[in-house]
């Protein structure tokens, strides 16, 4: 099954005629997983013909403006739209201070259900994925968040078929347990095989050290910030962003398949190969995100 | 001199693919005056490739997010671009403790000068223009405003020239003051003559009552909120809007020489011509706002 992508902004601190502060929306049976939710976001929504009240999970992955001015808004156009469900908000410490504060500003609070957790580690879980935290360093606490599909037992059909196995029988099989049919032991291994999940990991904003390559660790897509080239990575120390070759050497080292630079800065408005050709050296299979780009994992 | 008139966002409550959140901008000679800042109307400017640092004051209508949210954002860009004035916000009662709430949340507080005043009445003057804030009757306190430009003594130039009038005696007669030229009386009223200033009233979001005949009279252009429809005037009344046909009357009873209608609602998504058609019944010189629609009055 594939899983789609949206961008929904992906400027830096300021935004463009082209690009809108940080978004990105995740997909995956009946979750909506909304990534960072910047001013302008719920506009963003309408444009890609989604419906905001599809959102099942909002993950904050820092308190900057940039990040975050979205919120009120959405929840606003929620209350509005009669959200019918809970809103699961999580991000790193100093987030239920953050709600709290916007709840105060809100004319709508009675009206939305929200349920704010601070996370680090894996925090939410069901059948199909889980999700993780991993603290990152920038000015303000800052997560980073993979999204980790579990593997899956999947029957070799055309065995099965062979073997004319059929009826409730065939569920044993698919949780890997060794059955007896008409009389012969089948055994799960020789009729199915692992389908290896899948992990989608968010990147930013960050500093280059140890947890960026954790968290990373062997995605199948991995999303970075790409706030400045390697000729400024005085400012990017500075100011504690990750420069374009920073991301590729994390997409190279933690064995990433594919790299979507993303947070990208005004600076660049008219010259952005500059960016994509600095990853590229490093890391090939790496392309930049747009406004309004869909991908599917 | 024509005073253009640039639409940011003309959007009700929840925006849709084409149009953003209410915004309106107003430039005067060296005044760039902001009414309302819905969210992402800093977006907005980039879109119509002006300046944000451009602005010197905001006209906020009332506190409902969808007229106020861009105000964050829009604080932080100015910050990071070192906005080096101090930024006039008016607003009705109330506009103190929300900015103070904004900037409890505002990582650049330090950055920028603000300067709030809640306001009723004539609120600005120069030698050029006034402000005026309307009281007005909506869920929260609101304000509707008038940009009223002062009536000028202009020269008649041929006049001045067959009578060889020359030098700085000519302010005096621009003043309105009589003077004596080369021995001869010459009274300013034969040599000058009034030009009329321009009106131009913002009015949303607000019931149909008296005041808003007040603020609107004689506007040279009136910029009214149209919510609603006579179809759902009951709904109107609810919501405390403005239906089409009542913004209008507005227009036609104040004697207004144009109307322009904004706040339109994604009810009317693809169907707007109901709303143009219901007020052009009454006021004919009606027109529907369009995001970064400019107009000059």
């Amino acid at each position: 099954m594939k899983i789609p992508i949206t961008f929904l902004g992906t400027s830096q601190a300021i935004p463009t005629e082209k690009r809108n502060h940080t978004a990105v929306l995740l997909k995956y049976r009946d979750e909506t997983i909304l990534i960072d939710c910047g001013e302008g976001t719920q506009r963003q929504f309408r444009k890609v013909h989604l419906n905001p009240c599809k959102i099942t999970r909002i993950l904050i992955t820092h308190w900057h403006g940039d990040h975050v001015l979205g919120l009120p808004g959405l929840f606003q156009t929620l209350a509005l739209s009669n959200y019918p469900k809970t809103l699961h908000i999580y991000g790193p410490r100093g987030t239920k201070r953050f709600i709290n504060e916007i709840y105060k500003m809100f004319l709508f609070a009675g009206k939305l259900k929200i349920e704010v957790k601070e996370v680090n580690g894996k925090f939410f879980e069901n059948n199909d994925f889980y999700l993780e935290a991993t603290p990152l360093k920038h000015g303000a606490g800052v997560n980073g968040y993979s999204f980790i599909e579990k593997d899956k037992i999947r029957l070799d059909k055309n065995k099965l078929r062979k073997l004319k196995i059929k009826g409730k029988i065939i569920s044993d099989l698919q949780k890997g347990e060794d059955i007896v049919w008409q009389g012969r032991k089948i055994k799960a291994k020789d009729i199915t095989y692992l389908q290896k999940g899948k992990k989608i990991t968010f990147l930013w904003d960050t500093v280059l050290f140890e947890n960026c390559y954790k968290a990373a660790k062997n995605s199948d897509l991995l999303i970075s910030e790409s706030n400045f080239t390697e000729k400024e990575a005085e400012l990017a120390r500075e100011y504690k962003h990750l420069t374009a070759k920073q991301a590729a050497q994390i997409a190279k080292k933690s064995k990433v398949k594919k790299l979507i630079l993303t947070h990208l800065s005004q600076r660049y408005e008219n010259n952005e190969n500059i960016i994509l050709n600095e990853a590229k050296k490093v890391f090939k299979n790496t392309i930049l995100a747009e406004d309004l780009m869909k991908v599917e994992v």
